[in-house]
């Protein structure tokens, strides 16, 4: 990421990444949809170092499959005060072999939301990079928690 | 969004997503850089209907500015166990006159991590939708609280 870097942010290893990653409970797939883009957040787990959601049919099947896609998580650590975001590029598959499929459907992939989802998606990480940086002002105004509207 | 809805879905009105807008302590703004998806998380302030974050120079900047872009938020209700999210899509602009800018800069729009944000961004959205669907199996086995890794 083009991007200037702060002496308070850390940059994050790809091990703090993917363990990150393995811990956040959602995170969005960004996909583009005739030139714009689109976000959507996905229940996901992390499995041999890809990513796995299911998802049913429509936009964000088709705008994934056999495209480049973003996957984004971040959080903010309560005890440490920090900020934190973990940003994937890579191009998702279906996965659709037999025996991939079984093996695989044995992991707790919970979709985003209820409804059929039959389509199990695969992002193997082409690019990982991750950031750290004290949250302290900015959540100075804003809690954390959400808030019923 | 081109998609099956669930019977536990319920699509949420203009006005409940711009509520959740204005609550959400942080979005992640979708850009397209190269015909690839990117995401970034940004702190926003909702002003008059539309989405205002500082970012400095970068593939955020560059991404945005003048192009189409998606801003997402997303959020879980611990009183009614439902799971909520929210995807605008729009042109985003800088905000560049002198006198928009003093007004604007009075907002609390703090950046989403420390450093240089010279640039005031605005999303005038184009189209809104939401959705809020029970999600209490989903997360039975996943906790909602970050975690530190």
């Amino acid at each position: 990421m083009k991007s200037s870097t702060h002496p308070r942010t850390q940059i994050l290893t790809s091990d703090q990444c993917l363990a990150l990653l393995g811990v956040a409970p959602v995170g969005r797939l960004g996909v583009v949809v005739g030139g714009r883009p689109e976000i959507y957040p996905v229940n996901h787990v992390l499995h041999e170092g890809d990513i796995l959601f299911r998802t049913g049919s429509g936009t964000k099947l088709d705008g994934a499959v056999g495209q480049p896609v973003a996957f984004e998580v971040d959080g903010y650590d309560i005890v440490a005060q920090t900020a934190w975001s973990v940003l994937v590029t890579g191009v998702a598959e279906e996965v659709s072999r037999v025996h991939e499929l079984l093996d695989l459907m044995r992991l707790p992939v919970f979709p985003w939301e209820p409804g059929a989802k039959p389509h199990l998606i695969r992002i193997r990480p082409e690019a990982i990079t991750g950031r750290e940086f004290p949250a302290v002002d900015m959540y100075a105004d804003q809690p954390v928690t959400r808030t019923r509207r």
